[in-house]
């Protein structure tokens, strides 16, 4: 049993964290899902979506991390505290994914300088601009980097998701899951049709 | 300014209901999210997400009504007090919308009778057993019946919001917010890869 610890924060995307955790929930007992938050209790998604959560102190410093995005970011890559403790939570992690702007935050931690990654392709320029050691890529569904996973806007998630438990399960595990719930995987991460939107 | 009201309960699948309110949430003004429970406080969706909820003598009677499944909808098909209640909010809704077995506990209500409507692909021998006088459609994405729409499997979800928003608001801003999400968007109700999977 592995542990999927997801970060969550006022503002979240909900589809950033709920597609991704839909995908590891339905894998059944593999994946353990608890939900965090700096100093836990109810966060709000910009949905409106309230959801109760344990403080970070209680994260137990292994599993798979999940970092959404939203616009809840914005004030977080420019909030020391959470950012310094944000660190420690993904180095004591396996692995991390981030979803979206996700990937903002955790830039602003320099965990990814030298390293490869993605974001959402409407907020690329904004992103991109916060911490340019990262190898930012401009077209890509999802970029791995080691432990590091990294999607593109929101949905991508999703397939980022099937990405990891594929590298990590198996191929055959993944494809089970998307039938399961139905989903439509798009499975090659360097199919983007978004890229051309940034400016 | 519309209300989409969303139904939950202990066990909902979590995309069911996520991917929907993603939707309606990024379109901006034009609905106003709120999450229900019959008694209202927290309720956890099979992924262990805790979402706090109003009850449902609060919901104001108007606006759209989303409906998701999951696996506590099999004692709620069987739950009097409970198919009572959500009879009198999806007659007050101006529209209701089902996700995956969503469509299954509105069948028990009477509500889709000589209606089409569709369910989930891998429980659908369990649904369309419930009630028979439902003419369920084996081969769809979702499907439109006057102001019930009914959806397929989880995923579908958000294919079917979208179609909704389609139709109530334009195919424009329906297009608008799939890109925005970076979601691929499966347009064609009548597409459905996952029927073949009936038993």
């Amino acid at each position: 049993m592995q542990d999927l610890n997801v970060v969550l924060f006022d503002n979240f995307e909900t589809l950033d964290a709920c597609g991704p955790i839909e995908i590891f929930g339905t894998l059944g007992a593999s994946y353990r899902i608890e939900y965090f938050s700096m100093n836990g209790g109810i966060v709000a998604s910009r949905q409106g979506l309230r959801v109760e959560t344990k403080p970070f102190a209680s994260m137990e410093p292994s599993g798979t991390l999940l970092i959404p995005g939203g616009m809840g970011t914005r004030t977080l890559v420019r909030d020391p505290e959470f950012l310094g403790q944000l660190a420690t939570l993904a180095n004591q992690a396996e692995d991390v994914l981030t979803v979206c702007t996700g990937s903002a935050v955790l830039a602003m931690t320099g965990l990814l300088n030298s390293r490869r990654a993605t974001s959402n392709k409407l907020a690329f320029s904004w992103v991109t601009s916060l911490n340019p050691s990262v190898d930012w890529v401009p077209k890509a569904r999802w970029v791995v980097d080691g432990n590091f996973y990294t999607s593109s806007g929101v949905s991508a998630g999703m397939d980022m998701a099937l990405g990891y438990v594929s590298d990590r399960l198996g191929y055959e595990v993944a494809h089970k899951t998307a039938h399961d719930i139905e989903y439509l995987w798009n499975e090659d991460p360097r199919t983007d049709p978004f890229a051309k939107t940034i400016e």
